[in-house]
């Protein structure tokens, strides 16, 4: 079983909820009362945050446990570890400012194309053999 | 195998299409026009509810999943179930008003929470068991 | 093992982060700065063929996987091919005017039906035998 693997994903999952928070949490600071999502770049750029890392989550997951599958688990939670990390620290910065989010989602974009790379070399190296 | 949880995951699979079909409907209903997602406030809603149902989906499916391979299938689709419910519970109350949206958000949250902590307690007791 | 499944896998996971890089070329196009997600119609298609796709992987993933395990391999794989051929017409279609997404549309729409009718057909039919 893939039990590191299964541990980043729920790291992951808990970073979902927490960028959801946030926006809720955004919400009553900034008073962008629901259902808008605009009106306010403070709250806007806290939502980004949520709806960047939703719009990878289906690049990032099934890559993750991909890899795990055709590579190693150890190898596939270090490298989902380094992509929470790097989502934290895009959390960080583009909080604070649009540009501060680049460092974050370079390392966020880098995990993900070594999991990815991993997981099609994997499949179509068994395919093959 | 794991067959209820894989029958909650299509249940929960046609939950989102069917609220992809309630946002064409009010778009049709409430004339806003695609490519925009703002303009009238009852379309708004109905949108939300789509959009905030996608966003907890990385939160519910992997927890889910993990939930059922490491404490079992029947609990995990009767946590899954839950969840289900919950969401058209919030659909529900949400297409009306923007507070009604509430029990049905906290039902799917909690369902989600369980899932969430049997999945992390699972990988974390085999991992040093 | 899935190997023809987990390929086409990474190929829906390339076209989300293709369309995602579409997005933050449309943005530098017609000068959307983030975090607007709104503000000239050119841009806000790209946008949606990138959201409209987002909406339908908690639909797309899990209906494919699940084929593949009741179903079989190469039959997920060659469906799931269709969907991500269905999805590369959206985008050529929508990118130029909003009636032009259907056809791609309808194609990808399809091919998501056919894996959940399969998927849940599959596990109930294992469940009652």
């Amino acid at each position: 079983m893939y039990h590191y693997t299964a541990i980043v994903t729920c790291l992951a999952v808990a970073l979902h909820f927490f960028f959801a928070l946030q926006v809720a949490r955004a919400r009553a600071l900034y008073g962008v009362k629901l259902p808008a999502i605009t009106g306010n770049p403070d709250f806007e750029r806290v939502y980004r945050i949520q709806m960047n890392t939703l719009e990878w989550a289906p690049i990032f997951l099934p890559s993750l446990w991909l890899f795990a599958i055709y590579i190693g688990d150890a190898a596939a939670a270090a490298v989902g570890a380094v992509w929470v990390i790097g989502r934290i620290v895009y959390f960080l910065g583009y909080r604070e400012a649009v540009p501060k989010r680049t460092p974050g989602f370079a390392i966020q974009a880098l995990a993900c194309t070594v999991l990815w790379v991993g997981a099609l070399g994997g499949a179509v190296w068994r395919l093959v053999h």
